[in-house]
Order: C-alpha cells, then structure tokens, then sequence
C-alpha cells in the first residue's frame, strides 16, 4: 500500500463526483461518475455503494479500481489505482451507514468498497502523462 | 454498431473533458482525463493520442474502451461503450492530424483512436443506474 503526499490530500476533498473505472474479468472497462467517494486515511479511500450496478459486479471478481483526481479547483491531476475490498456488514460498514444515514437518509447505502490504494500516476497532459508518481 | 439518439448527440459536444477508461489484457483499469474526444458521426468517437500512455499499451491489447457524458451542463448521464482502433497514417488519420495542426500546432496528434460505439448505459444516480439505453 502506499500514502497519498500533502498535494494529493489537500486535492481530493475539493472533487465534488469522482470518475471510477473498473474492469470485468474479461477485461470490458467500466466508467461511472460517483459523488461518495471520500479519503479515509492516508491510504484508504472509502466508496458508498448506492446505486453502482456494473461497478460492483466487476470488484466482485476483479477488485482492481482506478479513479482520478482533476477539475477547475484541482492543481494538477493524479489517477489513483487501488484494490477494493466490499463490507455489508461490521464495524466500518456500519460508520459509513450512520453517517448516510444522517445526512441522506433516501438513500440505501447498500455496501461500502474500501479501496487500498496501490500506485498513484500523473494525469496531466504533457510528456509526463502517465507517470508514475507513488 | 449502434447509434447514439439525438440527446446523447446533444449532450457530447457539451463536454469538455472526458474521462476515458481502457482496461489492460489482465484486467487493470485506467481512467484519465481527455479533452480531444469528439463525435465523429452518430456511432464513431474520434480521439486524438498526443500524451497517451498506458491508455494506448492497453488499447493495443484490449481495444475496449468506455466514456462517460456527464456533467453541469448535461442532461441525464450517459456511459458508452466501444471498441478501438488506432490510425497512425491513412486518410482519417491526416483528416484529424490537419486539423489538430491548425487549432493546436504544438501538440504531436500522435495517432487517432477511433472508437465504434458498441452500447450505451445509464450513469445517473437512482435505481435505473447501470440500466442498458441502447
């Protein structure tokens, strides 16, 4: 596992709705924007499963994910691939259905996705697009 | 093959920043952000390559790709699905390659994608998410 630096950190609560991809175990890539996704350390992003259909169907049987970091409030841009784990039930569950719960109790909260973060890549144009930054 | 209706026709010129997603042979995902995306015709997307990296290795192996047409000025959310192939001379080639040169003559235009469009899936949030459109 690796820990996102200062820059990273301080980007990632500024994206409003994140780009996750994920891949079936044929290799089709799937693509969805999704607004609950937040860093719950260093190295840990936390995802609430509402709504996700493909996405989910996918980390069942392959749990690599990737996502990026980029918008108008954003200095730089950095694409996070990690690998996700699904609870539907225990202690971390549980905190992330209280906390929807309270503030956006419509909605099912159905699983979290813990994703562990693996690498992270520069995903600026230019000639270091695609690097490997951590 | 299959066409996109007039709303998704609507909403593509709309975006300015894609995220394109590509998948390599053993299922990792990748996900960056790409503005040179445009709609060719009713079922082709044309990307222009200038800094396209592991998106490109893995299109080379496993030409599927997916996008997502999301955002503030769009209606609804919309994820396509499609298959590539890479153009790095021939007439579409130097039909994006001239025009590239014009607008941004400091960019490489390195190779076209061209990614038939194969499905289309719903992204907006609620309980028809993932549902297929067309």
């Amino acid at each position: 596992m690796v820990k996102l630096n200062a820059d990273m950190k301080e980007a990632f609560p500024k994206m409003k709705v994140f780009p996750v991809a994920t891949a079936s175990k044929d290799g089709t890539p799937n693509v969805v924007p999704l607004a609950m996704v937040s860093l719950h350390d260093d190295e840990t992003i936390w995802i609430t499963d509402n709504f996700m259909n493909k996405s989910m169907t996918n980390i069942r049987t392959n749990p690599k994910v990737a996502i990026y970091i980029w918008g108008p409030e954003i200095k730089g841009c950095f694409q996070i691939k990690g690998v996700a784990s699904i609870k539907n039930s225990g202690k971390e569950y549980e905190e992330m259905k209280a906390e929807i719960n309270r503030k956006r109790p419509e909605l099912p909260a159905r699983s979290l996705v813990i994703v562990k973060i693996t690498e992270v890549f520069e995903c600026k144009p230019g000639p270091t697009a695609g690097s490997k930054l951590i």
